[in-house]
């Protein structure tokens, strides 16, 4: 894929997250790929992003900034939304929060083999409830 | 720039924060930037950076991904490093400690006109001591 392809290619998948269509992930995701350095399946992959959204029902991934080159894809992800359950270690409260993430992937054949993702825990921190314990 | 050019610039850029020859930031950073948000002149830039090495004297920007398109600019850097000191609300106590910045740049004419980063503040949690305060 060039790099105006792979741009679009990257923008249909936010797509299939934000309109929750969780089956055609198998055309943007590998069988098997490396999350945070952690090996997983395309299945794995689905059910944190089911996991994620039945936490935060109206999660939505927009896309502030978006870098591609050759088969690899940065992107600065902004959510504003308002979790109902537990999100990464911390209790939902019913607020609306606001905050970033900043995620690298490498595409392999245009599938995500691998993803680096780093979301803004402080924002977290100051909005949400800490439980303790990091999940 | 092209992004050849661009890539290699930065590179430069990297190489003067880890030989520490902060004079040279002006051939790379705006008079006047936007730091996560903020209004930074390149001084208050340049003195966050020498705080950043007063608390972390090894500090070390290693490059693990780097995407260049046009005049944006995102990289995952890895550090592997001793704090002295107190870093991002937390308190050094002598052990050796890793983690990954994931950051975004906006270049304007070549001068870094905007940046975005987030740091992993769980791998700082997990390995340092907490001060309580977020600075």
């Amino acid at each position: 894929l060039s790099a105006v392809d792979l741009r679009t290619h990257y923008l249909n998948y936010i797509a299939v997250l934000n309109e929750r269509r969780f089956d055609d992930l198998r055309d943007f995701v590998a069988d098997e790929l490396v999350y945070n350095g952690e090996p997983m399946s395309v299945g794995q992959y689905r059910r944190l992003l089911e996991s994620d959204v039945r936490s935060i029902p109206d999660l939505y991934f927009a896309v502030e900034q978006l870098v591609v080159e050759d088969g690899d894809v940065a992107c600065r992800l902004r959510f504003d939304c308002t979790p109902v359950g537990r999100f990464k270690g911390f209790e939902a409260d019913g607020s609306r929060i606001e905050f970033t993430e900043h995620v690298f992937y490498r595409f392999r054949d245009g599938y995500i083999s691998q993803v680096w993702s780093l979301l803004d825990i402080e924002a977290l921190q100051r909005q949400m409830a800490h439980t303790g314990e990091l999940d």
